[in-house]
C-alpha cells in the first residue's frame, strides 16, 4: 500500500528531495509549486505527481496536505514560516528545510494541540550539524564546546571572489553583515560578522578561511555548552573583499540621494555581485562541514569531530548544496514515516537525536557523502 | 617697479602658487576665484589682491588678464581649456596647470597669432616629468626609452585602500578605467588600465606597486623614443582592489534600472569611495616620481634616472601634490618673467627645455624636494 507524501516547493532543493523519495517504491509524491517551469524539471516517475499551485493562496495547500501522511517544506525563506503554520494547522507531520527568519518555536503550542511532529531547520546547517551535535550530546554527560565550520563553494576558483551562491544571494550578504551570536565561557556574546578570521587545512579541499557568522540559531537554546560558535568557510581572501565592501558602505540598505534618484547601495551591490556569483548551468560545487564537539562522560574528557565533504553529482546535475540539504531532510522524513520518532511539537534536529531511546538515524553515506566521526 | 601676475583659481594648487609668488618682492599677484571662502585662504600679504570673479562669466577674466604681464591657470580640468583660450585671446603669456581633456595644441595657431607663450601641462605629471625628459633629450643625440613612475599617496596607510585623493577623485577612477597609450619597439599600443603590474622598492618610501596609466599625453608627440610608458604608483594591493571594482561593473557609467530608478554604478561607487579617500584636514601626503630615460650620445649608451620624493609641509599646511604641481608652475613662471624663454605658441614642458640654448631651470630643491639625477 502506497504512502502519500506532499512536497511544497519544486526549486533546487525541493526537486532533489522529490528525486530521492521517488526512488522508494512504497511512496507516492505530490509536488506543489507556482512555477510551471519548475514542475517540468521534476523526475519523470509514476510515483511523482506535479501540481501547479500558488502556496500563498488559500485552500490548495490544505487540501494537498490533508491527502498526505507527511509534508515537506522546501520554500524560500521569506514565505517559509507561514507555509509551515498552515501545514501544522492542517494536522500533518512535517519536515522543514526553509531558512525563515521567524522563531519556529512560536508554532510549538499549535503543533502540540494538533498532535503534529514538526522537524524544523532540517537542512545541512542548520540541520545536519545540529543532528551531529545532538548525537554527541546523547553520548555525553555534559558538553564543554560546540564548533561548526561550514561552507558551500564552487569547485573551480575564479578571481576575485572564488565563490558561487548556492542559495539565496540576499542571504549571503546577510551572512556578511548580521552580527553573530555565540557563547564563550558560558556568556552569550555578539560579534561582528566576518570577524574571528582563521585558516583551516581541510583534506581534499586545501586551505580555507573561516569567519564567525550568525548560524547557531536554535542551538543556543537546545545545546547546553559553555563555548559555542559557528563559522562560515570560504576560499582565502573572500572575507577580506567582503569587509572592504561592507566597511566602504556598499552593503548599506539605507538609500542615498544620487542625482535626484534614491539608491540603496546594497541593492546595486547585490545586482552586480550576484552576476559574478552565479553558478553556471552544470557548474560543480562542493559542501564542506566540520563539527567539533567536546564534553565529559563518566568524568573523562571526550571529543568528537565530524567531517563532511560532498561534491556535485554530474549524473543527476544535483548541486552538493541541494544534496546535503535535501538528503538530511529525506532522511528525517524516512524516520518519521517509519514511526521511529513520535515526539509532538516543534523539534529542531538537535532535540531529536539527543533523546537517547531514539534509534540512530542512518546516514546517507551511499550517495558519496563522506561523513566520519573520530573519537580519541 | 612691480610686475603684475594674475592667478586664475584659488583652490588647493592656486593658493600654493600664490603663496610662492608672493614671496618675491618684485611681484604683485591678483587672484580671481568665484568662491569667497577660497579667497579667504590666500596668504595675507600686501603683494596679494583677492578678486571675487566667476571665471566662466564674460569680461572679468579678460580685464584682469590685460592688466597683468603673465597669467597662471589653476582651474578644475573641466573648465581649463576654455579659460586658457580666453587668456591667449587676451594676448598674455600664460602657464597652465589645469588637467583638461582637450588637446592644447588646438590653441597653438591662436597663440602664435597673438604672439603669446603658453606653457601647458605644467604640473608634476604631466609637467615636471616632461621637463626632465626634455632636459635629458637635450643632452642626447637620440632617445631609446622613457619611463615614468608617479603617484601621490597619503603618508599613513589605512586599510583597505591605503590611498587619499590629492586631486579630483573623478580623475582617479578615470586612471583605473581609461585604456593607456604607450610605445613599445617603436609601435604605439593601447593597454588596459591597471595592467602591467610590478613592484618597486623606493628608498624612503618602501615597496610600491606600479601599473600602466594613460599619462604620456603630449609626450607621445614631442618625445621621439621607441619605448615609452607611464605607470602610476600606489601602496601594494590598491590595484587589485580597483580591478575587483572595475571587473565587477562598479566603475560602469551606463545606468542600470534598479527598483524603478536609473543608477550609474560609477556614480554610487564614486560617492562611497571618495568618502573613504578624503584626506583629513592637515593629513600628510607625499609625492613619489621616478623618471628613467635612456639614449645615445656620440655613439655611447647613456641613461638617466631622476627620483623625486616630496612631503607634506606641516608649517604651511601645503600638500605635497600642491607643492610639486604648484612649484613646477611658479618655476616656469619665473623663467618667463625673466625673459629666459621667448618661443611663441603652445609649449609643453618637454619642448621647452629640449631647446639646447635655453638655460636649465633652477629646481625647487630648497623646499625639501629631493630631486637627483644619476648618470652612469
Amino acid at each position: 500500500m502506497a504512502t502519500n507524501v506532499v512536497v511544497l516547493g519544486a526549486g533546487l532543493i525541493g526537486r532533489t528531495i522529490v528525486a530521492d523519495l521517488a526512488a522508494e517504491p512504497t511512496l507516492h509524491v505530490t509536488v506543489l509549486d507556482a512555477s510551471p517551469e519548475a514542475l517540468t524539471r521534476l523526475p519523470d516517475s509514476p510515483h511523482v505527481k506535479a501540481q501547479l499551485a500558488d502556496l500563498r493562496a488559500p485552500d490548495g495547500l490544505e487540501a494537498a496536505v490533508a491527502a498526505a501522511e507527511l509534508a515537506i517544506c522546501a520554500v524560500p525563506g521569506f514565505m517559509g514560516f507561514e507555509v509551515l503554520r498552515r501545514v501544522i494547522g492542517a494536522g500533518r507531520d512535517v519536515v522543514d528545510t526553509s531558512f525563515f527568519p521567524e522563531d519556529a518555536f512560536a508554532l510549538d503550542a499549535l503543533a502540540r494541540e494538533k498532535g503534529v511532529t514538526a522537524v524544523v531547520d532540517c537542512g545541512v546547517a542548520p540541520g545536519l550539524c545540529n543532528l551531529l551535535a545532538g548525537r554527541a550530546a546523547a553520548e555525553l554527560d555534559s558538553l564543554t564546546r560546540y564548533r561548526c565550520y561550514v561552507g558551500g563553494l564552487p569547485r573551480e576558483r575564479r578571481w576575485p571572489y572564488e565563490y558561487g551562491a548556492v542559495f539565496s544571494p540576499g542571504d549571503v550578504i546577510e551572512e556578511y553583515t548580521r552580527p553573530a551570536r555565540l557563547r564563550e565561557g558560558g556568556r552569550e556574546l555578539v560579534r561582528p560578522a566576518l570577524s574571528g578570521l582563521e585558516q583551516l587545512d581541510l583534506p581534499g579541499v586545501g586551505t580555507l578561511e573561516a569567519f564567525t557568522t550568525d548560524g547557531l540559531r536554535s542551538l543556543l537554546t537546545t545545546l547546553d555548552a559553555p563555548d559555542m560558535i559557528e563559522k562560515t568557510l570560504r576560499y582565502p581572501g573572500h572575507a577580506e573583499l567582503m569587509r572592504v565592501f561592507r566597511e566602504s558602505g556598499f552593503f548599506d540598505q539605507q538609500p542615498l540621494e544620487l542625482g535626484g534618484a534614491r539608491v540603496s547601495p546594497r541593492e546595486l551591490t547585490s545586482h552586480l555581485l550576484f552576476a559574478q556569483w552565479r553558478l553556471a548551468e552544470g557548474e560543480a560545487d562542493l559542501t564542506v562541514m566540520r563539527v567539533e564537539i567536546g564534553g565529559l562522560r563518566g568524568g573523562a574528557v571526550r571529543s568528537y569531530r565530524f567531517d563532511l565533504l560532498d561534491r556535485y553529482d554530474a549524473a543527476t546535475k544535483t548541486t552538493s548544496m541541494a544534496r546535503t540539504t535535501g538528503y538530511t531532510c529525506t532522511m528525517a522524513a524516512r524516520q518519521l514515516l517509519a514511526g521511529r520518532f513520535t515526539r509532538k511539537g516543534v523539534c529542531p534536529p538537535s532535540s531529536w537525536v539527543a533523546i537517547r531511546h531514539v534509534s540512530t538515524p542512518s546516514w546517507p553515506v551511499s550517495r558519496r557523502a563522506v561523513c566520519t566521526s573520530r573519537r580519541p
